[in-house]
């Protein structure tokens, strides 16, 4: 196969390196000190028959947490790192993950527990590996990576080979050349990433074997991690052949299914071997690998890109490793494994061979320079096994203290770093806040979900044949059109809820000094408010509570709002407190009070003191990134504080409320207090009510109550409504600065997929 | 009562100027020479059971035109002619409005068919009417004019008065007062407005009366006219007593029901009288007014506007008719309807003196300046009745050779008037062209109407308790939000096509040349485009139709692209002609060719010439409030005529075609041409699946075909999907340059309200 030749002679280096990547991670939850928990499954991680982020792998305990397949490699890790945190934040207090693949300590075997799926079938078989192997073996983690190359690749290089007339045939040709390769020269693999150089003791039920070195390169790929019989040979010479031999260890019950084959590579796109010759190996699947424990989701993006160019290397390869070669392979894997880590492998010169063979072809696929460094740093530990992760991580096990020490440092320290913003969703912390929180319950419970925009916030949700689109949070299907149409046209938001019955405040418009005075005789008497049309923080606003009685005060009035805009209305005052109201459906999910900025003295510190102080709050922060906003002491804060007397070097008295803005919007400091079970249900109602009005299934209704306490009553003195928002902020409910918090955006879900939650 | 003082000193002035205006105005449907029609009523005007603005009065041939309450006459006035102009596009042909109060040539008695409306009830109730009336007498047409205080006015004075305790009852005063007062004056209104001088002859069936003078001020107010039986009287002195009599007269049978009680004013708001006393007196109809034959709807703003304001006379005056003026003012009625139109009255003196206190009313409440004049030039025409409009009509029937023929010439030109610009709604010619339409529609087919925001093309629709809001006339409830934010973003649309299977032009976007270039190997030797991201008017693009095979050409093309926009996108190129399909639910309701700007020549003209003569065509304009625009000569038309060659002063040879633009923009001069029967239908299903994966139910697809005449395959080469859009034009389709028209508005009709159409 002149593979080599097709690819330069056609250009296709760029698409060479193009692909689809999925990475499977196992961990064990453990407690504090290491030693794996026998709790359940959390329930909080919804139902493991559908779930495409979390499930369970052999035991209760032991989580796989899967990426979707990706483009990019490195948006695999962005995946691994956000399903990370989920699972960090909702497992309970006392657990953990552990960051190495040899468990530290087990419970005695009757309390391991096999994984409590719904399929019968599904825990059956996991009662069968225990008869075969044991429960230990089976706790051992690693990851899966998954690859697949690029379809148009393929398609190109089967275009330019004539002798072969099967498209099927060919794709399947070729990723066969490629596992048989990798099981050639696994080992390379192994000595550079490996990271199982102990155990503890007790993982040898019958006794740490006597030949075993106390430290080795990788228990977990050795004879004492999880393989199969050695009897058990698979032939990779073809796929008829592989077919074929797999299902004779099956038929003969040496394998209780085809998926028993721990094969280091496994072919991947159908349930069946079998099928594989029909529809075609769509992809495969690398086991080998070691959690990486210094990294938080046990693999780094670096590593990830050297084994994607190996396994490309695997392909490039003139050769194709026969079975012979697999075999010998696999000879070198075990004998690798168990090589001290500190010791130059026997096979080095093999190894730096291989690697130089890569450099040359990342040269010749013009591939990018990071690429070569990576290779190039790999190489160097050929000579120095002193550098392998593997080395460094029995330092570390020194260190610490021991294995299971180090593993249980390193998870309450990865746990921390979890939370450290736990508002976000790091990995996808350029979206906002209220996208990365619906995120997170979408990656908690299971809803497939793809970003089908990053900039623009747009999601793809899908169960089974469901599928939902999301943007912003939460707009979606189950709005009509017409709704934000409405709301976003505040003349005819109050023309709909006034015909629809509901107290709102009166208005007229008007565009011209002469004009807005010329109809002070409407207005005389009425307690109005006068403002710009678009209200800016407060600016240019008159509020004549009790009724406007003198023309000049009227136009002085009109005046200062004409300042501030071309438009300027006059409207009905209404007295009270403004709460804004978050519908969904049948139902006021949750009530805010937005307090503008302030701080309350303490008889000892300047206003900028407590500003500073305030400001140090976990939610507050400058950009749009952090669910309260600091306070900025500036220019309109300061003239706020000048009308009070007070400067920002004044020194409040104990419990003084001192208030730095007109506005209470929580983008300029302001607090955002929940008062959901404060608040009067009728008020709660008549939001429902006006959200359906609008038309709305999400809606964010802002009410003026003078006492919310007392019943709503039919008059514009009980309530009035002055706002109905279509895309209402969800993150001040969510992360409220005083109250309890609301998760609107669980209930987003539950509006989409009422069949999940 | 002292109205004045309270209005003066609360400074109600203002409030007192406001109030709610309706205008119904009966025309007779003629021939051209002016006969009355014998035709039914037209069933384009949908179900006169519920219509709201085009009913039939007694007779099948006699439209009621009627507007829906305004706040401004200005806005009663816009129905008016809106109403008209529908009614005038829709008549057969050949029928024509007879603009005159008295019919010109009835039909013989056995022809003319009372309204045959579904109620029974209604049809029995205009059987007995001729019985009573003979048919002629019920075939006179005039205007009604409904009038209602500001609510916020009657509440202000009645709190202003302490000594009435019921609301209802001092609003029942008060407007009891205006009618009162209104009968004891109305002779002033008939001298000043007044339009039926004369009749054929043939009115009278039993021959002219002998006394009746050949020309008199109005036959229509005059007892010749439409009146009750002199017998018939009834009592305003008090509500009660307005109440009893009435009740009375239909109990001993002089009138079949209340309604047959044809007072010059009526209380309006509660079926029957007697539920004035529990509900109050609503609003009050004044049915005084002949039609202004020189109005093509009837009425003149002024004389609206003056109406108004006398009727604000009759409420601010001291005194209050009694049951004796109430019949002087009757009396006065009749005998001024028969005076000599060029005579001055009788009462010519109390008329000044009314119009006198008008101006000083005017003056008190501070009327705008034009009200002021309006009253002013009034006030002459008591000393000038050879300038009253009555006076003046009597020159004009002498000048067209007879009453009927002057009715005959203005119909004739009212309804061509109508067909100027035959694609808008001249009324509301500010809105987009398709709410225009959408308009018409809307009043052809009786479905009630509010415009809730004009500049923001919002309406209100409502039939019985459905109600639908409509934005930019097909932005409907039909639709879910998430659809146009979908459609909004490029990227997300093709992921949601491509996702449910339809043939979209796959894309790579760039945000530098170097990057582009780079990626030069993925796109060698396929048929791609290049272009800026948001293409302007076809700048920057280029098309590799071949497959790209240089490397260079490529860059070259990248760099060009770059020129024009900050982001470019390298796209699969689709041969073929592009087409706008129109889908509206499950079905493709039009397609259309757009052509870029052309002419084509003839030998003889020049294309500066040749694009004078297509600028020609009535559906061209140059603003945005024309179906079609005008081709300009501009410097990107200049510059295409350059490469083909030519300049503005060439002169094609016969049927040689000259493109002028490289886009194919309808706002660039382009041609529609629709090819909705052309089509496939294979096309048009898939514009239905692509509407439906966008979830949208008003969808404008654009699809790539290189033959419309075979059916679809599943590929490419066959056709593909470029764009989806939210909110289609329509105009476009209805009125395209070629081929048939496609009333799209009123499928959006039918969508919203399948119950009606």
């Amino acid at each position: 196969m002149e593979i080599q030749q097709i690819i330069k002679q056609n250009r296709l280096g760029l698409l060479f390196q193009q692909g689809s990547f999925g990475l499977e991670k196992e961990s064990q939850r453990v407690y504090a000190n290491g030693s794996v928990v026998t709790t359940a499954h959390p329930q909080a991680f919804g139902n493991r028959t559908y779930h495409p982020y979390i499930q369970t792998d052999f035991a209760e305990s032991q989580l796989e947490l899967i990426t979707p397949p990706n483009k990019k490699l490195e948006d695999s890790l962005r995946w691994l790192s956000a399903i990370h945190e989920v699972v960090l934040r909702t497992l309970p207090e006392e657990e953990y993950l552990f960051p190495m693949s040899m468990p530290a300590r087990l419970p005695p075997e009757d309390l391991i527990k096999v994984a409590q799926l719904e399929n019968p079938e599904d825990v059956a078989y996991r009662e069968h590996l225990v008869q075969s192997y044991g429960k230990n073996k089976q706790m051992v983690s690693g990851i899966h990576y998954n690859f697949q190359l690029d379809e148009e690749l393929v398609k190109a290089l089967f275009n330019a080979r004539h002798e072969i007339k099967s498209a099927v045939e060919f794709q399947n040709n070729l990723y066969l050349k490629i596992a048989k390769n990798f099981l050639r020269y696994q080992w390379v693999l192994l000595y550079l990433l490996s990271a199982s150089p102990m155990v503890d003791d007790d993982y040898f039920r019958d006794g740490v074997p006597e030949d075993l070195s106390p430290i080795v390169r990788s228990l977990r790929s050795s004879q004492y991690g999880y393989v199969n019989d050695p009897e058990v040979k698979v032939s990779f010479d073809s796929l008829n052949d592989y077919v074929e031999s797999l299902e004779h260890w099956v038929n003969t019950g040496k394998l209780i299914a085809e998926k028993e084959f721990y094969s280091n590579v496994r072919l991947k796109g159908a349930n069946k071997a079998r099928d594989f010759l029909q529809t075609g190996v769509r992809y495969l699947e690398f086991r080998l690998f070691d959690l990486n424990p210094f990294e938080p989701y046990g693999i780094s993006l670096n590593d990830a890109k050297f084994i994607h160019y190996f396994i490309l290397l695997m392909a490039w390869l003139e050769e194709t490793a026969d079975q012979e070669d697999v075999e010998l392979g696999k000879e070198r894997l075990f004998e690798v494994a168990l090589e001290d880590p500190f010791s130059v492998t026997a096979y080095a010169e093999e190894g730096e061979l291989l690697l130089i063979a890569l450099l040359e072809m990342l040269k010749e696929i013009e591939a990018e320079q990071t690429a070569v460094q990576i290779v190039q740093e790999k190489l160097t530990l050929f000579a120095q096994p002193h550098k392998t992760l593997c080395a460094n991580m029995v330092n570390e096990i020194i260190k610490a203290g021991g294995y299971q020490q180090l593993g249980a440092k390193l998870a309450q320290q990865y746990k921390a770093q979890a939370f450290e913003r736990f508002y976000a969703l790091s990995a996808f912390d350029n979206m906002e806040l209220s996208t990365q929180a619906l995120l997170f319950d979408l990656i908690q419970k299971g809803i497939k979900t793809e970003i089908l925009d990053e900039n623009d916030q747009f999601l793809c949700l899908q169960h089974g044949e469901h599928i939902e689109y999301v943007k912003n949070g939460n707009m979606t299907s189950h709005d009509s059109y017409i709704s934000p149409l409405i709301m976003e046209n505040k003349v005819v938001t109050k023309k709909v809820l006034a015909k629809a019955g509901f107290n709102v405040p009166q208005s007229l418009e008007f565009t011209s000094v002469e004009q807005a005075v010329a109809s002070y005789p409407l207005f005389e008497n009425r307690a109005v408010v006068i403002k710009p049309k678009s209200t800016n923080y407060g600016l240019g606003i008159t509020i004549f509570q009790q009724g406007v009685q003198d023309r000049d005060d009227f136009a002085k009035a009109i005046e200062i709002a004409f300042r501030e805009d071309k438009e300027v209305m006059v409207e009905d005052y209404l007295k009270g407190t403004e709460y804004r109201f978050f519908v969904l459906g049948e139902e006021t999910l949750a009530v805010l009070l937005r307090v503008p900025a302030n701080v309350v003295g303490d008889g000892e510190r300047t206003i900028a003191e407590l500003v500073a102080h305030k400001n140090n709050h976990p939610l507050r922060g400058d950009g749009s990134r952090t669910p309260l906003k600091r306070i900025v002491l500036g220019e309109i804060e300061q003239l706020q504080l000048k009308e009070q007397g007070m400067d920002i070097l004044s020194t409040p008295a104990k419990g003084q409320i001192v208030q730095l803005r007109a506005n209470s919007n929580i983008s300029t400091g302001g607090d955002s207090i929940d008062m959901t079970d404060e608040m009067h249900p009728s008020y709660k109602q008549l939001a429902v009510g006006i959200a359906k009005a609008m038309g709305a299934a999400v809606c964010g209704v802002d009410l003026i109550i003078p006492d919310l306490t007392k019943p709503a009553e039919p008059t514009l003195q009980s309530w009035g409504v002055i706002e109905a928002n279509f895309n209402p902020m969800m993150m001040m409910h969510i992360f409220p600065y005083q109250g309890k918090s609301r998760r609107l955006t669980q209930n987003v879900i539950k509006m989409l997929f009422p069949e999940v939650l």
